[in-house]
Order: structure tokens, then sequence, then C-alpha cells
């Protein structure tokens, strides 16, 4: 008896943890005692091996991708080198596409194929396009051609959409049968498909007629043919049609499955809120990180050059919008010369509008991710923000006028100070509102970089404003 | 014959929508002449409320949730004074508690207590807290003995724990029954809970003993005890663990349902994968919003003085970090008044410093929800993170430090632009560890107001550096 939780997924990884521990102590003394013959040291590591192959055969697969993942580089190559080939894909499969495509670097071909074959069709899929070339192909030419062919059709949808998601472990029945046939066929098949909570009713054409819910079976008389009792007011999905939306629809409707089928109702395949799941969590840490302008699946732990160069394209983009910022200045540098409060005052309007152009940026990144932003009522969202922007503004600039007059004594200059931070904060409100929905138009996902993008806009705009209203009314 | 998915709740919504667009133009029209009767007016207005409320009638309460959360407020308003007071506490139920509390302040008493009479005690317990207390106390005193119990239990513990998550709807079995037992009780039952995968075999305590998958029902002879075909290795909660942990447990596992227990195995409840991922998608947003500094439910439409209100302490607190950053340039206003291109370069420093920190927090922040980081690997992320700093600000340092240098002229300008920045990418790279790690530390959301803090951290230290390496190095 043995009931286990995410809690005590720590307990059950600490054995492994501690075998590299000791490993490191080991490997410490080792490198410490000059004069270690190699057959010693070569033993002691092959018992390590040992000890660690064990420990991780008990495990589940996706606990083996946990701590794969929570490993730095050099532990993570020792636990990936006791992993069985057997189960080697499956971990590979439940791993971010970043640390897979490390670990697939550091293994050997033939060690890499056999963990492939270990796999099945839908699990090679999702690590098919991370390797070599020559592997992938024996792989896929050692596949029945069921599977093969299962497996190309999937690959071709893009990575978002719901093809690319589906499984076609189905259960299928004839709309000309009965209770009693489904309960029949069950029993020969001897096992079900994971989230199985429905069976699915198809004519001769295999074109989708109803859905049969498991529970439906306990519920009926045997003799009752399927098309009566089945369920004919069904949610379900095109391959073509974007994950994000299924996913929606397996949250509102509290889906289990759901069929997939073509433009002519043919059943291709199904949908498991598993695999829905996980997508759905892929996709807000990848929000989370485009709006910052990292790629969106990082490795934590990954080596340093590797992270160095992710970053390289926004740290440039970055530079280059700062650089125009800095140049905004540069036009009023007489007027900082003339009154070096300026300077001192400058950064404030800017940041006071990065951080609120930043708010609207998630508000509007949620709205279009629940589909609540549409045509109509943009305009009603974009008065609403430039309303709280300009409530806001009067409020705050007119503190912020107040603090600078108090700093500097000058009347004219908490004016500047209140109509520019004024101003700014309804430019942020705009541009928060436009970034978002200009990436969105772009086909891009409105979360890419938006967070560099915005400070943009209201660095450049908040020192323009700000230095150039102060131009006009301050010096003569 | 039905086929309905996400794409087509567009269509379902339309012809609400449409009513509603006409609704407005008649009272565009009926504004403009002058002469209407107040008679006509009323007799117009209650045709389209029968008609609004007649298609809303068609609509699931999540599909009228959605629309309600995208309407502004005074369609709004008419939508929800036309929802039947039959599903209008399922529609509360399903919207964001921002949005609820709106509609629940514009609902008269005796409406909004017809409509929570109509939600089952665990709908109840999602709007309960949201209700006037008088409401509250009137409909949970109306719930059954067994109901108010349940209420009351699940009610106690915290928003975020697996106890406020769980449902009671468990079909449990006794360890002595046979299969045969099992599937009279589900005829005599007539009808199964949601999300019902598995039921549980419980002992005469009502301890669970295991757990019996529906699929085990159709493969084994009807005359097996459960005990023989019953799965023991079971994924449990207890009611006080984090919702979190839940989640994480869930995805890796794959799981459609699981058994809540106390510390004596006794069997509470249970966890459906629905609710979870209901949890975990308001999480993933609350965090984007609390990155922000924005409250984790905030209305998109919401009416611009709540709006605005909502913003007011971290827009109060990013002022008074801006001042801070701004007195540490005051510090050196000396020096800039003799350099004045010492202001326009220092923005560029604090910007690549806090662009910078913000990857390094949402990295931290995916990889605390994850569960990645512990004591033992939180060195090596600090330090891979501070090599990427010292790395990039190397490389893009000395970028910098050209371009200042051909801007200006000046050599030894360009030298503390390149050591300034490659200092400040090191602060960012701390303080991006440091500031989410710290408020895990303080028991708060890691997240919570992340994107303000390190930016203040990395504007006045960018500022202090900068121009304290000019005063030191550049001024007589």
């Amino acid at each position: 008896m043995q009931f286990s939780s995410q809690r005590k997924l720590e307990h059950r990884l600490k054995p492994v943890l501690e075998l590299l521990r000791r490993q490191d102590l080991v490997q410490q003394l080792v490198d410490r005692s000059q004069d270690s013959s190699d057959i010693a040291t070569d033993l002691v590591h092959r018992r390590h091996h040992q000890e660690l192959s064990a420990a991780l055969a008990k495990l589940h697969p996706a606990d083996i991708a946990h701590l794969v993942e929570m490993l730095p580089p050099e532990e993570r190559n020792t636990v990936w080198f006791c992993v069985s080939e057997s189960i080697g894909g499956s971990v590979l499969a439940e791993v971010s596409d970043s640390v897979a495509a490390g670990l697939i670097d550091d293994t050997p071909a033939e060690r890499l194929f056999a963990m492939g074959e270990c796999l099945s069709a839908e699990d090679l899929g999702i690590i098919e396009d991370l390797l070599p070339e020559d592997i992938r192909e024996r792989l896929v030419s050692g596949l029945r051609e069921g599977d093969r062919s299962w497996l190309e059709t999937t690959v071709i949808y893009p990575e978002d959409t719901v093809g690319h998601l589906m499984t076609r472990d189905v259960l299928v029945i004839d709309s000309g049968a009965t209770i009693k046939d489904v309960l029949r066929y069950f029993r020969r098949l001897g096992e079900f498909p994971d989230h199985t909570d429905k069976i699915f009713v198809v004519d001769q054409r295999h074109r989708l007629e109803g859905i049969l819910p498991l529970k439906a079976l306990f519920l009926h008389s045997p003799k009752q043919p399927v098309t009566e009792v089945m369920g004919t007011d069904i949610v379900a999905f095109t391959p073509d049609e974007d994950a994000d939306a299924a996913g929606l629809a397996f949250e509102r409707y509290d889906l289990v499955s759901a069929p997939v089928i073509d433009s002519r109702d043919r059943l291709l395949g199904r949908l498991t809120v598993d695999v829905v799941m996980d997508f759905l969590r892929e996709q807000a840490e990848e929000d989370a990180f485009l709006r910052e302008g990292l790629k969106g699946d990082e490795d934590l732990f990954g080596p340093v050059f590797e992270s160095a160069r992710n970053r390289w394209l926004w740290l440039f983009l970055n530079l280059l919008t700062a650089l125009v910022a800095s140049r905004v200045i540069g036009i009023f540098e007489g007027s900082i010369e003339k009154l070096v409060a300026l300077a001192t005052l400058m950064p404030i309007v800017a940041s006071i509008g990065g951080n609120t152009g930043n708010q609207t940026v998630a508000l509007v990144i949620r709205g279009l991710a629940l589909n609540q932003i549409h045509r109509g009522n943009v305009r009603y969202l974009a008065f609403k923000e430039l309303g709280v922007a300009l409530l806001n503004g009067l409020i705050w600039g007119s503190v912020m006028g107040v603090v600078a007059f108090m700093l500097y004594g000058n009347q004219s200059l908490g004016v500047v100070m209140a109509g520019a931070t004024l101003l700014n904060l309804l430019v942020a409100a705009a541009a928060g509102i436009a970034v978002p929905l200009l990436m969105e138009r772009l086909g891009r996902d409105p979360a890419l970089g938006s967070s560099v993008l915005l400070t943009f806009v209201t660095d450049s705009m908040g020192f323009l404003i700000f230095l150039g209203m102060a131009t006009l009314l301050l010096l003569p």
C-alpha cells in the first residue's frame, strides 16, 4: 500500500541526490590523492554508476525528467549516463526541448537509436525534430507502416495546432452495434488507451456519428443499440485549429477527451486533457519568457555560453533602443547644461511610464489569450486605459510636481514635471495597448519582446516630453 | 447532429452580440427624437430584453461568463439583467472574482438570493466570500445538513490548497465487494459524478485501500473481488497540500482524478482535472499580473476609477523608487554640469540592466514554480547567471564603450561606459536571482512586484556605478 504525491517527489528523488553527493565527495578525494591508480578510480566510479542506475530504475520517467532539469550540467550528464535505454526516450519526450537537445548532443548514436526504438510513434513525434537526421530516418523507417504514416501526418501540422497534439489511440465502435457488442469488444481488447472517458461511434465511412460516455455502458441495458444512448452534441476539433483555442474549450466544457475530425466529419484522432494541459503550461511559461525577450524554453541550468548567446538578439535590440532614447536626451544637452535638475528628474518620468505601460501590456496579453478582445471592444478598452492614465496622471503628476518644486524651489519646474508625468502616462497606456495588438496583427505572439518595445517607447517619449517642455517653458 | 468547438463560440455568441448592437442603435434613435413618449421607449426596451433573454437561454453558463467578461460595463449590465435566475449563479461561479464582485453589487438582493439557491454547495463555495453577509447566511442556512457541513469544511482551507478545491462527489465501494456488486451499485445509482475515471475502495472506517479504474470493470470477470483487481500505488493528496504541487502532480502523472485523504488515510474527497486546470490557468495569469504589480484578477473592462485605484499602491511604490534613483543622480549633479554627456549616457546603463535582470527574474520564477530550484543548486544557478552577465558584459560593454567614444571623442568616457555596463549587468543578474528568492523566503508569491523592484535596483545602481566611476576617473 503506497500513497505518493507531489510533495513526496522529493523523497523519491532523495536516494539519487544522495548518491550524486557521495560521488562528488569521492571525486574530490580522488582528485586530492595524487597517487591514486586509474584502476581504483575506475572501480569506484563503476560501483557508483551501478548504484545510481539501480536508484534511477525505480523512478517514473517524468520524475527522472524533473531531476534532469534541475541538475547542473555535470551531474545531469552522470544521471543521464545511468538512465536505462528502455526509458531514456520517454525521459527525452518529457523534458523541455532545450534540455532534450543538450542531452541528445551528449548521447552516442547507438544508445540514442536504442532509446528511440523503445518509443511509441507518438512519443517519437515529440522528439523527432531534435534527433540527428540519420538516426531520425533509421527510427522512422523502422516503424510499422501504420505508425510511420501517422507520424508523417501529425508532423506536418504546426506545433501549436490540434493536429500536432492529437493521438490516434481511439476506441471506435460501429453505429450498428449494441451495448453488448461494445462490452464484448472491450473484453477482447484487453487494454484501454489512457484517458478514455468516452468511445466514438462512427458510420461505415468512419464519419463521427456520436459519442458514448463509458458510464452509459453501466447505466443502460446491454440490448440497447449505441445510437439510442450516444450523445450527439459534441465538442469536436479539426486538426488545423489552434491548440490555444482547443485548450480554452477543454477548460470551458471540462473535457477529458474530444474527437478530432476532418472537413467531412471523418474521425482522425483524439485530443486528451493531459496533452492539452502540458501545452497550456508550456504556453504560459513561454509567454512570460517572450515578454522579456527570452527564448521560450531556455534551460535554467544550461551552459553559460549558450545562455549568453540566447540573449544576444534582445540585448542588441535593447542597446539599440536605449541608444535611440539616449540620443533624444542628446538633443537637449544644451538645456541640461543650463539646468542640471532636468537630468536628475527625467528618469522618473521615463520609469513611471515604463511600469504603467507594462501593466496595460499584461492586461491586453491576457485579454488576447482568452479571446476577450475583439474589434467591437478595443475602442472601449483604449478609452478605459487612457481614462485610468488621465486620472492617475492628474493625481500622481501633481504629487511629483510638488516634490520637484520642493526639491529645487522652482515653480515652473514643478509644472513641467506634473505635465510631463501626465503626458507620459497617456503615452504608456496607448503604447501598452498598441504594442501587443500590433504583434498580434503581424501574426506574432503578442507577448514577443513586448516589455522591451514598450520600455523603448516610454523612455524615448518620456525624455522627449519632459526635456522638450522644459526647454520651451523654462529656458529663455 | 451538432459539432461545436471553441472556434464556433463566436458563432454561438453572435445572436446576442447582434441584439446588443441593435439595442444600441435604437437607444440612439430614442435619444435623438426628443418627443418620444416614455411608454413607447419602454415597450421597445422590454421587447429587446425578451429577445435577449431568449438568446441567452440557449447558451452554456461558461459561454455567458465569457460574454460578460468581454463586454463594456453598460452592455455587461444589460446582459446580466437578462440572464435567468436559474443559471445566474453558475455564471457568477465562472467569471473572475473581480467581475463577479461587480455583478453582485448591481444585483438586487432577492434576485441574488434566488440565483444562489440554484447552486450546488460546491459552486456556492466558489462565490460565497463575495456575497453580502446576510444573503450568504440565508443561503448557507438553507442548505441541507450534509451540504452545509461540507461547505464549512472546505471554506476553512486557504484558497490555494487542495482542501479548497476538492469535491466530495466520489464513488466509493467497500473493500469486501466484487465487481458484480460494483456494477449493481452503478445501475442503482443511475448517474455518475463528472470526471469519474476510477472509484475508490475503502475499508469499514472509510480508509482508502485502493483505486479501481473504470476500465477494470470491463476487463475482469464479475465474480472477482475488487481487492484483487484494484491498484494500490496511488497518487493521493492531503487537504492542506499546496494546490500548485497538486497541479504539478496532475501534469506529471496525467491524472483525471485523485483521492484526498486525511492523516489517517481516511477518504475526504476527490480532486479532478477540470478544477486543477482552472486553478493553474488562474495562477499563470496572476503571476504575469503580479510581476507588474497588478491585482491578480483585474477586470479588463472594469470601471475607470476602480482600475485606477487598483494601481495606486504600485504606482506610489514606483514613484518612490524612481525618486530614490533620481536622488542618486542628484548626488552627481556637479559632475553632470561639468560633463553633460553623462546625463545622456546614464539611461543606457540603467536600461540594459533592467532588461537583463528581468530575464533572470523570469527564469527564476519559472524554476521556483516548477520546483526546479532548491538549496543544492541555487549556487550553481547564481554562478551561471553571473557568468552569462560577465560574458555579455564584456562583449556588449565593449561595444557601448566604442559607441560612447565615437559619439563624444573621449577615450576615458568610453572606458567608463564599458565598465559601468559590465558592472550593472552583474548587479542585474544578482538582483534577478535575489528578488524572487527573497519574496519566496518571505512567504510571498515570488512574482509579486518583482519587475518594479528589479528595475529599482538596476536603475539606482546603474546611475551610481556610471556616475560614480565617471566622477572618480574623468573629473579632476
